[in-house]
């Protein structure tokens, strides 16, 4: 039998009816011979609950207790939703993220997958039971419940795919799939038939979240091909897949926007080898991610850098480079931006998308601050109240409302 | 050091000012110096949520899923309680029913513990770390999640003292320890200092319940002392213990009310040998629970057998009788009534208690529907609303009320 991971998150089962709803979809595909796993998440609201009573009891819990505490969202969720399936006839049992053998790290918040043992639910599964296993969470080796961070039922469900050799991964959402843009910027924006996980990586640091970077990374490492699909509709969703030789043609995917970045330009950097490492060091020391750097050719033995970073973490960034530097350097006021990129593994093989894209930004008589290249990217930095505009002029320029996208 | 094993029930948790409050006694007690583990049950209401979010969902839901479920209550707790305890510098660390290695039978919503090995709990008290248990749980031999039904919190704490040979178990409550009488209904009722296992089990089986019989049946066979008292203030409470022979001077220690009987009269029972047998196997079968019983001598190779079963139960014990017997038999409309109970130990060596306790009742006009006896304990059944009336009048005739009781 055809073995399908199906992942709720967390509006998916944000209320006793949606539950309901969901397990009549799940009972329909277990009618069909499916075998079925379902990895749910929290219900809606539940995590940010718990973690508001933590916060009233402490201003920095322990991550241990923590996961001890977030823990529970899920393992609530699990047993109403074998309830539900019960109820309409379906043979379900639960099983926790340990109950599952999904051991991890001792890194509690964050922590990663070292190795999913299945617990019982291949034997579960031959008696045609449904198994729901409770998402975002494991088990440490030593025994201590462990969770992965915001977004981490997206890894349980792909992960448990590749352990038990899923035939399929399905990510069910609150929306349709993955957009050539974000439809509420851009009103003609197509859902993608299919995408390459790297494509879907560059559109989640480019801003659209559609599921957890890590999930994305994981199915990529084992291969597992999963499907973006709403919950709340019957329409296919966006497979996204290894990538494969059609993919090429389509030279870009999707335009996505990134309303969350800052710019920090440093004036009067000494300007000799080893000085962008320093700088991009000590900032990385601080824990904040920077975006995209850019910096001045040097005159009179100095330079000007500047760099993106996200827009919660300017203090910490320029606290940084303060200390290493002191008054040697002037740091700007740092200046909120927004990122536009555009995304698709065509520009491999074809030329002209940045010179395309720039003339794009040029009619529309939006100025770039900031330009930043990978391999199937192109993103810059603009004004933030020119982010819409410039999203829509791009996603015409690069024809991607005209008609369904994709292989 | 001396270990303390100190359990706080739901209202005691109930709310995030009320964990602040216990904690904050938790580090006194921890700064004295003792080893201190903390049991503590689900937040008040909790549970019930938890409850009726499973009805909305089944009617019957699978008793398997239903202990998923209301685990989830307790693991709440205990996560909040060790960050309420750290933020106070606490050194504080928080287990599950199943990592406190709290193993039992396969019995979900009502097992039975089998086991308990503490997990790490020695280690980390060692370490000066308080040590927070989850109450209600434990895991079966195969791995699930078990609980111990209603109250199951306070045997969660007698075993783990008994295990981890604690000095001393402290069940802390919203009362301030065992009374002579309810003090709604008898307001002169004193505060029992001391009272044995087997008072306090006959006292509960007669409505005041204060703990759950299960709890009260395992300290007493592992012999754990423990003091029931107020989280809502620091007055000792009672100590409940082995029986000692001072305790015989006091020949009743308290009087209890069960509003929740109702009697049932079976009229023309073949009267032959087996017949009781018969007719209280059936109910049992039926789970219904029994309590007092008559059986009327026989004129005519007929007999009455009248009898008492909680309220709730009427309906499946007057089904069990009528399909044993059909028409040869006639019930009677079931008559609700109270049970008004007096028990002391001293009762063993005294004599006169049942004659004072029938002439307490005659003086205020109150008629004796049915009489039952224990070693230590004389229950009758009257109508309800002379409950509280026959109460007062019976802890008066005791003298219950002048001093403090106790040994």
């Amino acid at each position: 039998m055809a073995l399908v991971v199906k992942k709720f998150g967390g509006t998916s089962v944000g209320s006793i009816d949606r539950i309901k709803v969901v397990a009549k979809r799940i009972k329909t595909d277990w009618e069909s011979g499916q075998d079925v796993i379902v990895v749910v998440s929290a219900r809606a609201g539940v995590t940010n609950e718990l973690i508001n009573r933590a916060r009233s009891l402490s201003a920095v819990p322990s991550d241990r207790e923590m996961d001890m505490l977030l823990a529970v969202g899920e393992q609530e969720t699990i047993a109403l939703m074998a309830i539900a399936l019960q109820s309409l006839g379906v043979p379900a049992v639960s099983r926790t993220g340990p109950q599952a053998g999904i051991v991890t790290d001792f890194a509690h918040t964050r922590a990663r997958i070292r190795s999913i043992n299945g617990g019982d639910i291949k034997e579960r599964l031959a008696e045609r039971n449904v198994v729901i296993v409770a998402g975002f969470q494991g088990i440490s080796e030593r025994g201590q419940v462990t969770t992965f961070g915001r977004g981490g039922s997206d890894l349980t469900g792909i992960a448990l795919a590749a352990a038990l050799d899923a035939e399929k991964c399905e990510i069910y959402t609150d929306v349709d799939g993955v957009y050539t843009a974000d439809p509420r910027i851009v009103p003609d924006a197509q859902k993608i038939q299919e995408i390459s996980y790297e494509e879907l990586l560059e559109l989640a640091s480019s801003g659209s979240k559609v599921m957890q970077a890590r999930a994305v990374e994981f199915a990529q490492k084992y291969n597992v091909t999963f499907e973006v699909r709403s919950s709340f509709n019957h329409n296919t969703g966006t497979i996204v897949k290894a990538e494969a030789p059609s993919m090429e043609d389509v030279v870009v995917s999707g335009v996505a926007v990134d309303n969350n970045q800052a710019k920090i330009v440093v004036r009067n950097v000494p300007d000799r080898a080893g000085t962008a490492a320093k700088v991009f060091q000590v900032i990385s020391e601080a824990g904040v991610i920077v975006d995209m750097i850019v910096q001045n050719i040097g005159h009179e033995g100095k330079a000007n850098l500047t760099f993106t970073v996200p827009r919660d973490d300017i203090y910490k960034a320029e606290k940084a480079v303060k200390q290493l530097y002191g008054d040697e350097v002037t740091l700007s006021a740092a200046d909120e931006i927004a990122k536009i990129s555009v995304v698709g593994i065509g520009m491999r093989s074809h030329s002209g998308v940045a010179a395309a894209f720039f003339a794009a930004l040029a009619e529309t008589g939006i100025s770039i601050q900031l330009i930043n290249t990978s391999e199937i990217k192109i993103s810059v930095a603009i004004k933030p109240e020119e982010a819409d505009e410039a999203a829509r002029a791009v996603h015409d320029a690069f024809g991607l409302g005209d008609q369904p996208n994709g292989a």
